[in-house]
């Protein structure tokens, strides 16, 4: 899972001295701010974001896809994750400090800012850009040492981006029920049920993703993610939504949301234009019943969040289009499925070729991942890469989130260990896949820490838990045999995925950082990616996509049930890489049973695809270890 | 772990009829209250509570340690945890709603009202009794539909409460260096420098335990805690103690405060009464610069807090005083020890005695309970149980907080599993340990729920870990196994153990529940008791206090550094309750060191105390098993 990873650093001395200069500038603000706050996301609190929102790259360098800088008029600091680290150092120049979050002595945001500031200082933001969650929590603490954050409300950054692209207005696509399942005349119906349950006579859905699996519609206006700019707003009665008006001129959208010819009166779409959002929800608020609640997520963004009068504001962590979204239906698992299948005819082929062509020493991280592309792109309903993919070789691998640039390119060898994670969006479903792999003799090391990932690993995927259990109860499964030998990963274990959706959703996971998830249930899918990292040696992850089933153990405590999981990535993982003499029987027994489903599941569609020589590879390399 | 059990309902009715008249009466308020909340604790958010503040067991009858009750005009309801909820429902009649925490389908307390309470209701609480972080959430929640929380100063449970104890004053009792390893004026400036660090002016604590801990002092005013009331206020330059003043007036307490002759000015202490704590907070706030700030605990009570101008205000989850107390220094830990090793002794002896008394049928849980704590108070030393003994009895070990009452008690049989929970204050240190035995021949579904107990037990106390981790991400090692049958518990594996303290204490723990724990590190002390009940028929716990100790696995990533634990509690776990089948050769070998270590360390002063008959029992217990 990455973005891309320019490896030279971003010269940013002028860039500085303009926003400064804006941050004095009366022409924006009132009064000068002493610090201005430039966040990742979009209006939308995306975590992939469109060029044209690419804001705190634009102003320091680092374009991993979390990341907040900071700038004062001394200072400028950029805030990530372990995930990072590395990739940011390299991009960044010197006027930026890096901090690495989730080290013990590294500042947050709230207290470097405190440790920096002049007195009464004032801190600005773009309103739209910072989720109201995160405004309150910086405005408490701010206020707290005697500053104080306001909302600018011109961004700074457009300011003085003078070629900043202009926001993508894609063709929309339709998706009908042999793809979803459900109407979206189902699906708002069981939100308005959601609502009447809990008194609400409003929803604003502001996430892009969750908007496009409300509508039944997907779009491509950012890369990888087939979303659409859009907000939504509804009632009991009504349903508002804003996009770019111009694309909803195509007939099959028309008919699709049956704009012209409406069932009922209360399924009928009322459509305005994206920006008027903000004006129509002031309008509707206006109209609001004394006791009418509005729900939004306490992610939305804080200029939307605030137009709604506090009285009348209930906002919650996950939206019921988020919870719903989640749990995936009949219809959605079987085209997970299939996309998985799909994918792993792509992989297959792919690691056959490399096999082949490595030797010659000419496959590069680039040209690899090309060759994946190509592969996948030959797959039935194949849209896109659900993410740019991580092709990474030797010391490559350890840039959790690398991409492959000229600069950087490496070529495969059969010395290095190769990292591949790489996805696909196909109409059916979203794929997420790593394997590592070694195309000449592993070092007894290398095998070593593969195994232990490969402990972590199957310990997830194979675990019964009880109903209820919130995923990050698992994540320390991913880690013990590295906890035992005094290694560990600095990422979590795995996230939600869409199904031809953001291949990154809420409002599960399983991580070491207690965010809010919600428990585990049947037809959620997540990822089960550990992996262990050596700084200018290699990189390892094991990842599979799996979906959550019933388990039936041999008991059932007070009737709660079971859950596990059944891996939708079916792609061999390396045996040449694993020590087998650290596995335990129970290990051993997994691996093979995994590898016999792989054999069975894709050799059966590649025997269709007729492709011969990624046969031969997959029977190869699902034989059974020893 | 646990408190009083009395089996039969207590009837309330009258008293409801009387509290419900007190919640209209303008005596107490100026306005009726629709809705009276009865927390659990005292005006230091104790979990032990002395006689004068059981409010909450006097309402409805439940005397658990934990539950809340809130009594409308016409519902009566009182929420507790998994641990409590047989005992509850068997406490309380049916004038009471049992809320069961914890269960997907119960409601918060603040759904609750606001499900029940007409519109515009008003609830009402006793500020000194609800901590400032809970009034904050309840207050916004109620606020939120429309009701408001207010403070009532009269407690109104008092109000009826005719018989109701008065407060205790129990002689201080003075601890040297010999048991505490540093001096109190050691305490107060490793203190100020914390505060310093953070700009701190001032700081209150509340809490009895790092009150007690400050001064090297010690009471006896709740049972099993060696606590006393009082509050402490300390500046840069200024300690004040409100204490019963009576009190201070005894010679060795007024030289180890050197309240008569004073070393220096910034650690003379001033003393004075108990309740004045108010009014001297409300002094010291009254000269506060406009930037200086007073440290409280976000759990110390609404009443105290709200003294604090919100501009001065600076709540802390944990305060320096508990974080420095969770960490022992080498002088308690060796106390810890030698605390265990007596306790050990005692329950070595028991045990070997209860095989001998058994077959006669006349040792009940009462009486088996009554003689651990004679043997018990044969050691050094010896102060007083430190948390009533858990004597339970097939069934009655389901319960997981039992305590045997006459009308409940159940003679210990060769057929019945026996599980003793029980723990003892020493002036060298607090232990808590559960065995779980059989003394005739166990089925073989109890061996196998015991073994799964075990092998989670294992898990934990052998597990190594990374630097900086949370207990929490421990907790699920403890389950796995039980996981894999469909089985679990309702209770968290583990809580921090204070050296002659709480045998509760924060801020580290073992818990699936995400509180806000601190990372482990060397020298703290938590236990580590998963277990297994089935209601109706058994209960099974294996508990061992174990201290957090390096480890020195193979590598070490990022140079972190790793730890693990250190059993301090050394008393065999039955071999005969063990299906050897079902343990790995790991585990195997984890018993037969534990037991080794048993045999070695208990076994020495067995032989130093001439306690012949529990000499032969430990060796025999502490065979290695194949």
């Amino acid at each position: 899972m990455g973005s891309d990873a320019a490896m030279s650093p971003k010269i940013t001395v002028e860039l500085l001295r303009q926003l400064r200069q804006a941050m004095r500038n009366t022409k924006y603000i009132a009064e000068p701010i002493q610090a201005y706050i430039v966040p990742s996301g979009d209006a939308h609190q995306s975590e992939y974001i469109a060029p044209c929102d690419c804001r705190r790259e634009f102003i320091c360098g680092f374009n991993g896809s979390a990341g907040t800088a900071i700038v004062t008029e001394k200072h400028a600091a950029m805030w990530t994750d372990g995930r990072y680290f590395l990739q940011a150092s390299q991009q960044m120049d010197n006027n930026w400090t890096l901090m690495k979050m989730g080290l013990k002595e590294t500042l947050s945001q709230e207290d470097w800012l405190i440790s920096v500031l002049p007195e009464n200082s004032t801190v600005g933001v773009d309103p739209w850009i910072i989720a109201a969650d995160q405004w309150k929590n910086m405005s408490k603490a701010l206020a707290s040492a005697g500053h104080s954050l306001v909302a600018v409300q011109d961004n700074l950054i457009d300011a003085i981006w003078m070629d900043r692209p202009t926001r993508p207005s894609t063709q929309l696509l339709t998706l009908g029920l042999g793809f979803t399942g459900l109407t979206w005349q189902d699906k708002m119906t069981a939100l308005r049920s959601k609502m009447a349950e809990r008194k609400i006579s409003w929803f604003v859905a502001t996430a892009l993703d969750e908007i496009a699996w409300l509508f039944n519609l997907r779009g491509s206006d950012i890369e990888y993610n087939p979303v659409f700019f859009a907000y939504a707003i509804v009632g009991m009665n009504t349903i508002r939504l804003f996009v770019d008006i111009k694309r909803l001129a195509v007939p099959t959208v028309r008919e699709h949301l049956q704009l012209d010819t409406p069932s009922k009166v209360e399924l009928s779409i009322q459509t305005a234009p994206y920006e008027s959002v903000f004006t129509e929800l002031q309008a509707v608020c206006a109209s609001l019943g004394p006791k009418e609640k509005v729900w939004i997520s306490d992610k939305a963004s804080c200029a939307l969040t605030q137009v709604i009068p506090k009285a009348h504001r209930s906002p919650i962590p996950y939206t019921p289009l988020c919870l719903a979204k989640a749990v995936k239906n009949a219809t959605e698992i079987q085209g997970m499925k299939m996309a998985h299948i799909k994918d792993a005819v792509a992989l297959c082929e792919l690691f056959a070729w490399l096999e082949k062509e490595i030797p010659k020493g000419t496959v590069t991280e680039i040209s690899a991942a090309d060759k994946a592309e190509e592969l996948r792109s030959q797959q039935k309903d194949f849209v896109g890469l659900s993410f740019p993919s991580i092709s990474s070789v030797g010391p490559n691998g350890a840039i959790i989130h690398y991409r492959p640039l000229p600069e950087t390119n490496r070529t495969l060898s059969l010395n290095e260990i190769y990292l591949l994670d790489s996805g696909a969006q196909y109409i059916d479903g979203t794929t997420d896949v790593t394997r590592t792999m070694h195309f000449g003799s592993p070092s007894a090391y290398e095998k070593e820490t593969f195994t232990y990932v490969l402990k972590g690993h199957i310990a997830v995927s194979a675990a019964i838990f009880p109903n209820g259990t919130k995923g990050h109860l698992l994540d320390s499964f991913a880690r013990q045999a590295l906890w035992e030998s005094g290694l560990d990963y600095l990422h979590g274990t795995g996230h939600g995925v869409g199904c031809f959706l953001n291949v990154h959703e809420g409002p599960c996971g399983i991580s070491y950082k207690t965010f809010a998830d919600e428990p585990l249930e049947a037809g959620m899918i997540v990822s089960d990616e550990p992996g262990y990292y050596e700084d200018g040696l290699f990189g390892i992850r094991i990842e599979n996509v799996v979906l959550v089933v019933p388990a039936k153990p041999k008991y059932n405590y007070r009737n709660k049930g079971s859950l596990t999981f059944e891996p939708l990535t079916l792609v061999p993982i390396q045996a040449k890489m694993v020590n087998t003499d650290l596995l335990t029987q129970k290990e051993r027994d997994w691996v093979n049973e995994y590898h016999r489903q792989c054999r069975e599941t894709i050799g059966a569609e590649l025997e269709r695809q007729g492709r011969k020589e990624a046969m031969d590879w997959l029977i190869r390399e699902t034989q059974p270890i020893a």
